[in-house]
């Protein structure tokens, strides 16, 4: 087998830990330079293959690449920019190719979500039919948790992390001042379809550490008047309770309860959040002092307080996918099989991506409480182990995290032919 | 000199370290059982002193106290509570000292910002007066960092160090997306009178890591032309920008730009964040994808994350205030007074109550760059000392912070009459 050079690229929203994949890639590759030349990385994703701009990052120091371990974000450039079907757009997936070609590219890791999970099959399949064939290798990456087969996707893990350390620490402020002030604290956190980041949410309290929570689920259609039952019951019980939302929670209108059709003082129609949304209706129905949170990004990006079990498994995952590479599979996504809840035991196993692609793993209904406002013990044995250790990032004496900012140095254009992205 | 009893309360809002100062107070009165006698908690800050709901910190183990050195939150309950001016209402104060003399109370330790300062003081005041002598001594904290004398506040370190990271991480998840998705990233953060927690925003960028950041402070008046102007000069040479905008920030009507009169789709008004009004300026006037976040309480319970600096001078700063009262010391507050700034050293004087109640300490004027949008190196130089040095807590097994709930046993009451609050 002639050797050839790698491409690698990362997809869609990035991660605490995707970097954390893409450094399991290179390292791994660069112990075995006998099979596999250059990694290339796509600047900003599929997209720096499609113009033929390159990352060579065989111009990164080991240090460098071994930093990006504990890098949040993606050192490469991500971007949302889905590859339409074969049939509506396949110059698409042929230019892919022709790039891939031209720069001698025999493997194709793609770290993404579903959506890169079908590209990457798709690529795989024509590039056969045009008698160039690649290896493609699907490394999974979404904080939303929702590809099949995996027990968990890298991302996830840190974010509901972060989640319940939050839910936690916020709990304790509040309770600290509720007998004169702040009696309802709301967090919103991101989810737009399934609730595997707000059932996170539900982590901050346990066995030993007994908190006052309610979730709002976007699985479950949302009750004002139920809620504010629940929510006063618990005020009642503990003095305060926090309430942990989903963007993606709607009415029976079917509608985003975030979609409040707010205007400003000159009619300007103003985009809000779900929070201060369900704030205000707890002001409006219980009269509560409350406060209101937004974590957004911060909770996608704070590799601070990254899961160790999440780290481990986004590095083991880029290993694995060129190590498939490398004992010549095609068409497959590495996954996270779960062999034991506590301890928490799981190894890799290659599966075939038609297995994967476009099919989405929605939280089941038996891990949502009766009320519709709480965790299971299942839903809990579940999540408990994704959230475990530790993995803090060195920190500069400054007192910040000290994350790296590669040279991303381009690889020289061979087909210098413009491409125009749809 | 018989052996008297001491009284200690938190007061206002409750910071990540300020549990670290009751660390030290109690541990240091432990250590002194001879001239000490116990440790008497407000329950809910004092409150507890008025209605004679105290809590007996004895009755909690070592660990526990221990553990408090790494607890957010105020472990007795902290509250909003302003005592009124003795000429206003004279009968608090009588209260307070009547319920200290009922428990041979001779030790006052209040752990607050400016309004515990001055109350500490009036009922020093009152106490000789009413011929029952109370030494009373002010334990600095506050994440506003705005008391005189001391060269910052227990609270404001730790705040600073989760703002200064949460920036850096959301910029650099954003610099991945800024191709095809998001440009602007907005985050609000607390400070409504002063921009010291919005100036450590401004820590994410250093020497060695370069990011765009504006900042607005609540010292600077909003002007939107030029405000927009400097986001598309930065979108323009990074690609992004990321934008601290403090809480407090007005308009030139001198109104908060928070109020913005928002109005639901049934016209009822809500309250919203900065933030998003921000955001929603920037996609009306330059039509660039953002997305926003409110840390709300997160920024000031995140313990996980506190600044070892924080977590060292609060607990210092408890030690101290028991070391003044051992001292024969009465209506001082104990201050960090900063020897050097690189490397950052500091030693604790007694600052007399008299020079610290009623005294705001603003941000310095030459702490904000030429442009109103960011921080010059003096703010760095004065700032940076202060986000130093880590000091995780421990963590469970399950991934979560350990953080400690005390059992909070009240003491008998003695007076047993009741008090109606104000």
């Amino acid at each position: 087998m002639a050797k050839k050079n790698a491409f690698y690229a990362q997809s869609g929203g990035v991660t605490a830990v995707i970097n954390a994949s893409a450094c399991g890639v290179i390292e791994t590759a660069r112990q075995h330079k006998k099979e596999i030349g250059k990694v290339y990385a796509g600047r900003n994703g599929i997209i720096g293959a499609l113009t033929e701009d390159l990352i060579d990052t065989s111009k990164e120091s080991k240090k460098a690449i071994a930093a990006l371990r504990h890098t949040p974000s993606g050192a490469f450039g991500s971007c949302r920019y889905k590859l339409k079907s074969l049939e509506e757009n396949r110059r698409e997936y042929e230019r892919l190719i022709e790039v891939f070609e031209a720069h001698n590219i025999g493997y194709f890791f793609y770290n993404g979500g579903g959506d890169s999970a079908d590209t990457c099959l798709k690529v795989s399949q024509l590039a056969e039919k045009m008698g160039y064939p690649i290896q493609a290798i699907h490394v999974p990456k979404t904080v939303d948790n929702d590809l099949p087969i995996t027990d968990t996707c890298p991302g996830f893990g840190s974010v509901a992390k972060y989640i319940a350390t939050s839910v936690r620490e916020a709990s304790f402020d509040v309770a600290s001042m509720a007998k004169t002030s702040t009696k309802v604290f709301v967090i919103e956190v991101m989810g737009r379809h399934a609730g595997w980041i707000a059932a996170a949410g539900g982590l901050a309290s346990d066995a030993d550490i007994d908190l006052p929570i309610v979730i709002l689920f976007p699985e479950v259609t949302f009750d004002r008047k139920k809620f504010m039952a629940t929510v006063a019951a618990k005020v009642k019980k503990y003095g305060y309770v926090s309430v942990v939302v989903s963007e993606g929670v709607k009415g029976d209108d079917g509608k985003f309860l975030a979609d409040q059709g707010l205007k400003d003082a000159f009619g300007h129609s103003q985009l809000g959040g779900v929070a201060p949304v369900v704030a205000n209706m707890i002001r409006e129905d219980l009269g509560l002092k409350y406060h209101w949170a937004v974590a957004d990004y911060l909770q996608r990006a704070a590799r601070h307080i990254a899961s160790k079990t999440d780290v481990d498994q986004a590095y083991a995952l880029g290993k694995a996918a060129v190590e498939a590479a490398l004992a010549g599979k095609n068409s497959v996504m590495p996954a996270i099989i779960r062999t034991n809840d506590s301890p928490y035991r799981w190894k890799i196993e290659d599966a075939p991506l038609k297995k994967v692609a476009n099919k989405e793993k929605m939280m089941p209904k038996s891990f949502i409480s009766r009320d519709g406002f709480g965790i299971t013990p299942k839903c809990r044995a579940y999540l408990e182990p994704l959230i475990q250790g530790e993995d803090f990032p060195p920190f500069t004496k400054g007192g910040l995290p000290n994350y790296v900012q590669l040279k991303n140095e381009p690889v020289a254009k061979k087909l210098n032919t413009a491409f125009e992205l749809k």
